[in-house]
């Protein structure tokens, strides 16, 4: 087991203030490994960085279409969302769909994310509900593949659950690698995750990416996907946020999400790469600056929002600049100087 | 420099996911070392750990006692708080007793940190504003001292401020450390913040407990910001917050205080005893589950909260329990496992 790298580092006052480690791996479709730094042995909770590889199903058994969803309601199947108006009201309509309403999702309640939305809820007296769950258009999704499958949906999150049977069994497919109850874990949305290397996981972007290793059903699904969310950007995340940014900027030609514990992964379709991060102290800043440099130097893509996250200033209350939070010198392309000072 | 150990790490499905680095260090209040861990002289950004310090001041040149400032203003004077109505009509009520309002302020305006009283301002119809900073009861405390001093408080928060040279040489004489341009950086309420190795951070507090080592104003002070935030824990930090739950628990055995980055510090004034954590990546989660086995090892303490700190279920949103988070084991006291599992 290799020693893990530095991702990301911030500064203050011209010093390093704190430093983030973790490992890093950039695959082919056939898992080939491009390049390589970190522990990459220990497998990972891939956490909310999977939603693509489980709407795949939603498109590839009839439901999407059974349902009329659109681009945007798939985009937001594949979405950690901040719960902003129009991500709560489209997985509403998700749902509507099929008869249902939010009592039927089993992801559980938290204010969205968005902090103006949360404040903005507040000030109409209203409350929050199970639609403002970072995860809800994953699970509407999985309601509709459930009623569309003719299997009731109650308990849908459970392992044992025909819906998440599915889950597993296309993970499995997706990544190469087992997902057991071995390798299992419960997600902070009550459905299952499980813990893969992080190749395994690098690879099944690199198929997501480009179709390869995919059989018929579920490649046809991945072009669909891809689709849907290179146009909706904001459906996949929301204001202000890496996912939402970064594809606004260089989708299709980078596909990224996150996930919770410091996840990132990106799908590089023209090179047909995949790429997988952990951040092994669970920060998201080190594996967005981390990402942001690895597609820039793999997917040979520049654009400002990518160097943004690739070195980005550092402001404090008053807008004062007061140091910077930068991807580590060894994951950025040779022409960037992201570790200069 | 000794490489950083391992400070705290999460679990999910019994399995390790996500691992904090960093370093900690005890300290006599004679500068001899009890404990130390991982790199402890790489200097550390102390952040708003040294509000007390920071606070000698106000009360050892007369400016509290000129304001009669009560012991919930000296708390409120130390502390990072979450922006509840108490906090914000304290720290008001310690500018006017200066005549001034909000607008003398130069932290910065920022919503409640607590999510709670934020929404409840946005119900109100109201904005957020500088008293809302988590940082207002420090600055309220510059203000009162540099009235009662005859300084005209404008720009208060500038290095070059007579305030502000005021804390770089209290900061020097409690951390016996050099407090100077080299060593400066910008704090996120705008004042300065000097990097200092962790021996001298734990130094500081280790006099601030005893006395020892300060001059006669200084000791007087230090027990008078003792008693006031053994009192008045509420008033450090707030709902749900460490320093506030611990120090309910264990005060004044024990006195506690975050700062930004994964910086923690505890006070053990009967053991004559300075704790400095700096957890490298940040994360305050494992500093403080640091904090809370080394607060039990060498405070000689047991209480409910320091081992629910040390070590703690995580729930998901539907309240099931998903894993824990725990005090390295090298850290814990040997009578209780905290990594046994």
């Amino acid at each position: 087991m290799a020693d893990d790298v530095l991702l990301a580092e911030t500064t203050r006052g011209g010093r390093v203030e704190s430093r983030h480690y973790g490992a890093a791996v950039v695959v082919d479709a056939h898992g080939g490994v491009v390049f390589s730094a970190g522990d990459v042995t220990t497998p990972v909770f891939p956490r909310s960085t999977v939603k693509a590889f489980m709407a795949l199903p939603l498109v590839a058994s009839g439901a999407a279409d059974r349902y009329g969803l659109s681009d945007a309601a798939l985009a937001l199947a594949c979405a950690s969302h901040q719960g902003e108006p129009a991500h709560v009201a489209l997985a509403a309509d998700m749902l509507a769909r099929t008869g249902r309403d939010y009592t039927a999702l089993e992801c559980g309640t938290h204010w969205p994310l968005d902090t103006t939305s949360a404040r903005a809820l507040a000030a109409a007296g209203q409350d929050a509900c199970a639609l403002h769950n970072c995860c809800s258009g994953k699970h509407a999704g999985f309601i509709c593949l459930s009623c569309a499958t003719g299997v009731d949906p109650e308990h849908y999150a459970r392992p044992e659950h025909p819906v998440m049977q599915t889950m597993a069994s296309t993970l499995t497919a997706v990544t190469g690698a087992a997902h057991t109850q071995d390798n299992r874990g419960v997600d902070g949305c009550a459905i299952p995750t499980w813990a893969i290397p992080l190749p395994a996981l690098a690879l099944g972007f690199a198929r997501l990416g480009t179709g390869a290793g995919l059989n018929a059903d579920h490649a046809a699904a991945a072009a669909r996907l891809r689709t849907a969310i290179a146009a909706n950007p904001f459906m996949v995340a929301g204001t202000g946020q890496f996912d939402t940014l970064v594809m606004q900027d260089v989708a299709p030609y980078a596909l990224t999400k996150m996930g919770a514990e410091g996840v990132m992964t990106v799908t590089l379709p023209t090179q047909g790469l995949g790429i997988a991060i952990k951040c092994r102290d669970g920060g998201i800043r080190a594996a967005e600056a981390a990402a942001a440099a690895l597609i820039s130097r793999f997917g040979k893509l520049e654009s400002a929002r990518l160097q943004h996250f690739m070195r980005r200033t550092l402001k404090n209350w008053n807008g004062q600049i007061v140091g910077e939070l930068r991807a580590a010198a060894d994951l950025a392309p040779d022409h960037l100087p992201a570790n200069a000072s």
